[in-house]
């Protein structure tokens, strides 16, 4: 039997356990310093405060104290913490890494930026391969887990599509087979870039969706023309981007992409932050209030460090006309909201 | 001043004279044999009665014993019929062609499949050249419009962008440039086959996403990783088909896929279908339904003619999984919906 061991106890960690236990892994559930009160949850078999529903039955938690323990032993390790504790947490873990005998791979649930000590926007595997470096540490196969996933569903053992994508092409297809199960289908990818650079933009295109949908809600009138063409726009442009930092063009063009794009634009709390802008709510009042409702919205840092990361690639607002207007929107510089997002999506400029 | 005759008073046809009226086109509506009560409302000022919104003042129209006056020094023509009534409006429309001196592009807002005189399914602009081959009659450039756009958001001016798609690439870049506006943008394509095959495939996959949305409903739990992995489903499908038919592979990557795939999800009556049978109805049972509502659900008829079409091009369940899904579900074929989806769109299975 394999074991996996998932570094951090939030939704998606949680949710990653459930296809796991189903596909006959041995699964260890490792909470941060953070995670207590979740580990609490899970082990007194209730449903996990994020994602309202019960852990898998069967997996073997840790507390944050225990990471060798929870580490011992190990076939595959999961970094599922947020993309500011990932550097913390990595370097933890590769504190005993050395010690795992054959670690097969290590996998990446976290998504997001990074900004490196010269102050370089870089994707999270990069993270991880200069901390190893920096600490003498040869790391094993990195495996991006990307792709439309709603923690609560996975974890309920909803039907669900994912990515795995490796570098190293048959070690994305030799864990696809061994994790997939009935309802948790895995499409393998060697485009590691592509799929890193999807899951970290899709959340700022999701604002544009939900400024739409706002947009819509605050006149009665569906702006569902405005909506698809900003989905368009958005694969558009995330196509150009990853081919530019050099992953597969049509990688947005698959589950990473389009697939992640659906699932955050029919929910998420990007796309709620989104819906107050089009309803008319200043960028920063709006952030307050899902802040008060303890909502993270992480299209909202990420769209600068977007923006940032596109130029050190030579792509900028010419190319990328609705990633620079959310981002001049969450700045407060724009009046129109409405139509600076028309003007972002506009295929030819009469 | 160029002039635009638009075929058909319906929904779209009356949609597309807006955009056309504030580019400065002069605009010429023509109403079919059974489109006099739609004219009715256009000419006394009130909305029209499929989609509630008031025909672009400043439009012409014409009762359908006027084609020719209607035809008489039109720069464009286009035809938005339903695919049903392509072949007869096309027909009478030839028989003044030639009497127009310097028509410059037939356009296509109508979607669909035609069955040949030899059985053969086909795009229709195939029947259009079959119709001008058979009078002959010689045709000037098809230009196959495209897209996400609902007609009630069009004709109210709101934020639309469409494909304009020729095999003469400059006449769909020139027509793009003359009928874009502040708030309908145009994206020129060369890929006729691609862009029509999208319109006439988008109608079935809408109501594989109509079924995860009923699942949810049903349920009161959403399954939306199972609506965004349908939704790349759906994509993948639409380009293999689309390349095996001689299209450009990317065309579904762009407005006239995702673009429409996303607008007929997120309304239409495909996907409200689609939401029925989801929620457990019988395909007939809900079809039945939908025609008491007077709701046309185009993908029903077309779902098997898509299927015939891809094996015309040697494309089967193997290849298009989802496509086969949906056919066989509509047949009455399948007890268990969900399961059936689900095995459809899992990118490996177990």
């Amino acid at each position: 039997m394999s074991t996996i061991t998932v570094l951090g106890a939030g939704a998606m960690g949680t949710a990653l356990c459930k296809p796991f236990v189903d596909a006959g892994w041995q699964v260890h559930l490792w909470g941060t310093w953070l995670d207590d009160h979740l580990l609490d949850a899970i082990e007194a078999g209730q449903p996990h405060p994020r994602i309202k529903v019960a852990a898998a039955p069967g997996i073997t938690t840790f507390r944050s104290g225990r990471l060798a323990e929870a580490l011992a032993g190990a076939d595959v390790v999961d970094i599922a913490v947020t993309s500011e504790g990932l550097p913390k947490v990595t370097e933890m873990a590769l504190d005993h890494i050395g010690d795992i005998g054959d670690l097969r791979a290590l996998c990446l649930t976290a998504k997001g930026f990074w900004t490196d000590p010269e102050g370089k926007i870089r994707l999270l595997p990069e993270a991880i391969r200069a901390i190893a470096a920096r600490k003498g540490v040869s790391l094993p196969p990195l495996v991006a887990i990307g792709g439309p996933v709603k923690a609560n569903e996975c974890a309920a053992g909803e039907v669900t599509a994912t990515t795995y994508a490796s570098t190293d092409l048959a070690v994305a297809e030799a864990l696809a087979r061994e994790a997939a199960t009935e309802t948790y289908g895995i499409r393998p990818s060697d485009d590691e870039t592509g799929v890193e650079l999807c899951a970290a933009l899709k959340n700022v295109y999701a604002i544009a969706l939900g400024i739409a949908d706002g947009l819509g809600e605050a006149t009665g009138v569906p702006r569902h023309n405005l909506k698809a063409a900003s989905f368009a726009q958005a694969v558009r442009e995330m196509s150009l981007l990853v081919a530019r930092a050099g992953g597969h063009a049509e990688t947005p063009y698959g589950l990473a992409g389009v697939g992640d794009l659906e699932v955050t634009g029919l929910s998420g709390r990007n796309k709620l932050y989104g819906v107050r802008l089009g309803k008319g709510e200043g960028p920063d009042e709006a952030l307050a209030e899902m802040n008060r409702l303890e909502q993270t919205v992480e299209g909202y840092p990420a769209a600068p460090l977007a923006v940032a990361f596109a130029h050190q690639f030579g792509a900028g607002e010419e190319e990328l006309p609705l990633l620079h207007t959310v981002a001049t929107i969450l700045k407060g510089g724009v009046e129109d909201v409405y139509g600076a997002v028309a003007a972002a999506v506009k295929p030819v400029r009469p």
